[in-house]
């Protein structure tokens, strides 16, 4: 179905980054219900991404579902939004997510249930570097592909040029 | 049992590709219950991937098993179905998936239950870049060996040639 | 206790590979209590890996423990058994896997109850490439110890010589 | 939305380290309801992070949401504090996290409930090395870019000049 | 907090390996209460590591806690145990670790309950490769600082020199 290198883009030329990771912290509350993951207004050349890591009920939990949901782009760069968690204290209080990976802005929502809900995560910092060459051919050719690209590339531009 | 070096393609020469990453959402019930993952009609070096994360139940699931059925191609180029999740709001009201990444056409269908369940992911796409060459001898041996894989590799090209 | 570049095999050299994958079914039931998946009689550089990723209980599921139970070789070349999912309708109707990535041949067996369950994964098939050069220096060395391997390598051949 | 490229850093140039990975263990309860995790004083080159495993009540856990807490530093250098487990040995005796990897400090507490509550993970220490240059252009301007990293560095340094 | 970067040993130089994989099955009960994953006599330059993945109660599991305990050193070279799973047949059958890595000698135990409770996972072994390099400069440099980890290293000596 398909090559898996399509992760080869994580190690390869031409784009390299630097990334740094911190502890993020969220709770949502019926008084609090939503939580914005914003860009930040630091260097121009910093990204940041929110990894969640794990949606928990906290102390006081009532008897109910709750639903958390998450806003963030889509590929068509409209903003969109995605329940990803479902926590009941009688059955599941907590999810593990793995590494869900999602670029700022993010919003996260309570929209089911009272609460409190924690959301853990990282928070992902990245340098975005100038290409680097790791061959010395075939690289136009290349460069002429990534011109495609910006059509479907998100206002905010992610390489430097 | 084996060597590990089935994932070196993912960094390795020699294809390279560049990833974009978006949020992905969709929603099944009684109502609308199936969905499919398309290609889109964009430039032809680009291909999607459906990365999923989640499977939740959403507010008003009853008490019913709900099982989401993902449709895609096996390794003999046949479209098979097979049941991914089986959910029940007094029991596993959601689930983390991992990183379950499939290509485009998926489809995703509500074979038991009324839902609502929805399905978070993330909808990757891949910008395929030519090969480069890290190391200038026995490539001459390794694209002979590519020239074998079509055999086995589905209809839509994967590599520029 | 360990250093981490046991995983770096995945992406140096010496040997490289290109990787496909496809969408992987089975179901399990009483009446059609086994499964194997096999290497194939394609291309003998080709390799078939099976990542598992979910145990799902179908429709029909009655109130019994479902044990799932896979078989595979251990590190001696001995064809060896583990139950890996223990699913209840009541209880635990599904579980995600990971990537649990096993070499054919790999036989998935319903060892108790009666499902149906599916398995849903991935079929990852690896073409072995030649060894390519990173670096032009100590690769005599390199080479003199891949000689030592064969001792523990199953008998099927992996690396072209 | 965004390049996956940002996980890019972990293999390429300019900064290499190497990492020895160690069990680690941790028992909380109500007699000893936090452990910090800490950088040690060995070798300034040295960094160690908690790479958090499984949480997962002990025996003798009674019937009450046992809540564990994680203290690690925000991005904005400041120390914050977020519950990521929610156990209950009734409905949830245990969770695996995936890998949930945090820089020392780090401090662990039992937030809600009496526990017994023992949290595995690895205990991962990194060798910062040197830049090494897989490419020879375009470094001069990857390192100018490096330069503007620093205000966003928290106060231990991370490479060697 | 940190750079991601400790993740590039896996990748870059100096220390390459080669890594094959294998099934490995573990059946603890209250008649064969531990298990010791070792090292074995083979060559000199194969590492063993246990990749945990499940854990899973298998049949005849009576209503009691179930709770497994691993045994291996920790970064003072002492041996630690830690539970890591608490599985209860009527609440949580089993349990998916992810890649739970850790290095030989490894012991399982079965510290409460009487299960049978089975353990699967895959037996890696590494044969250590000598330095490749990748870039021509600062490798000097580099090598300097290897040589002062030594100090926390184990006893058993992991690369060439």
């Amino acid at each position: 179905m398909s090559f898996r290198d399509d992760d080869s883009s994580d190690i390869g030329p031409p784009v390299q980054s630097k990334l740094e990771s911190f502890l993020f912290s969220c709770e949502l509350s019926s008084k609090v219900p939503f939580y914005t993951f914003q860009d930040g207004d630091d260097e121009e050349d910093l990204e940041h991404f929110l990894e969640l890591r794990t949606v928990c009920l906290g102390e006081g939990a009532k008897e109910e579902s709750n639903v958390v949901e998450v806003t963030a782009m889509n590929h068509q760069g409209k903003t969109i939004s995605v329940p990803i968690a479902n926590l009941h204290i009688k059955c599941l209080p907590m999810v593990s997510l793995g590494e869900f990976e999602l670029k700022a802005p993010v919003t996260l929502r309570l929209k089911a249930g009272t609460g409190p809900v924690t959301v853990s995560g990282l928070h992902l910092i990245a340098l975005q570097a100038v290409d680097s060459d790791l061959s010395e051919d075939d690289e136009e050719e290349d460069e002429d592909e990534e011109e495609e690209l910006p059509a479907i590339k998100p206002a905010k531009k992610k390489q430097k040029q």
